[in-house]
């Protein structure tokens, strides 16, 4: 068995920010020499995520207002718990959960094995800082 | 180490619909062979599901009231912002990324190994038409 | 290829309660032997969660109150489908929808491969009883 390791460097221009990291992803199982196997691609960050779906600009925005929807910014003090912290990202939290942490996609013939409109993103929820999304790929 | 694909067809009848494929992962698990390891299922469509939960059929009305409160269906031109491509299946995007695109299963001594209620679904959400669910199996 | 399996045994005070497994899941990769490879840590139960975030009693408080807002608690007969089961947990299985099953986490130099505050939770929705959360560990 072999593994690879790699981390993709991130950082947004705004504070919340959908990014497609598709290509990074593919170079790096190119790079991993791995044929078949699978590859793990997770935020190393609690208020940021990784997922898979289409990339239309229409349905970026219609995550971020639905996500706005249900789990709302309230950037004061009081506006979570988690604020009493000094942070005030809570929602950020809470959004990057809906959204989830990590995908696990397959790789057959030595490329991510994916249906038609499969594309990975970085949905970045407390932004405008570096942040790192780690590519681990395991397989033969 | 060994590896093995296969790929699940699903075409449901009905629009929306949450189907048991525990049966044929079960069976693409025996298929590879292999006895220790883990198996990767995943919708490879971005307005359907794959995830694990319990075998109850007022349980999964639950969740299909319970996902059209979250992510309600507007199937209009304005409905979502991803209708301007002329799709009105902005809902199903939503609705997925609730349940979740995949599951990693564990695989002990050549079986899914999992508590006692665990069955894996294929939830759709845009149904009607051919869709597939990867199953990817690496392992010894 | 080697592979690694443990269950953790759990049996939370409260009905619902958010466990820091961190140290348990990280002992079970040092059992394991595997310096290089992804442990993947899911609940076996499907009324409960395993997730990744932040170390913060006020954010855990935020967490089961957005989750009570989203998928409320109706433990009676008629509070959800699922209750004419004799069940009054629907709620449960809605809230570890939100939160997940599983996490895949990497293994790099033989200990989790983590961001800066990262760390994993067991999330129990219908608690007061034995539950298990499985670890299964591939690498070499």
């Amino acid at each position: 068995m072999k593994s690879f390791m790699k981390h993709l460097l991130i950082r947004t221009e705004k504070e919340k920010e959908i990014v497609n990291i598709t290509r990074d992803v593919g170079e790096a199982i190119i790079d991993s020499g791995i044929k078949e196997g699978i590859a793990l691609v997770n935020s190393m960050h609690i208020t940021s995520s990784v997922f898979i779906n289409d990339e239309e600009s229409g349905l970026k925005e219609d995550f971020m207002e639905w996500l706005e929807k249900l789990a709302p910014t309230r950037a004061t003090p009081d506006g979570y718990r988690h604020h009493r912290t000094g942070e005030v990202n809570g929602d950020a939290h809470l959004k990057r959960t809906i959204m989830g942490r990590e995908v696990v996609v397959a790789i057959t013939d030595g490329q991510l094995d994916f249906g038609p409109w499969e594309q990975i993103f970085y949905g970045e929820f407390d932004g405008r800082r570096d942040k790192r999304v780690l590519v681990k790929v395991i397989g033969e």
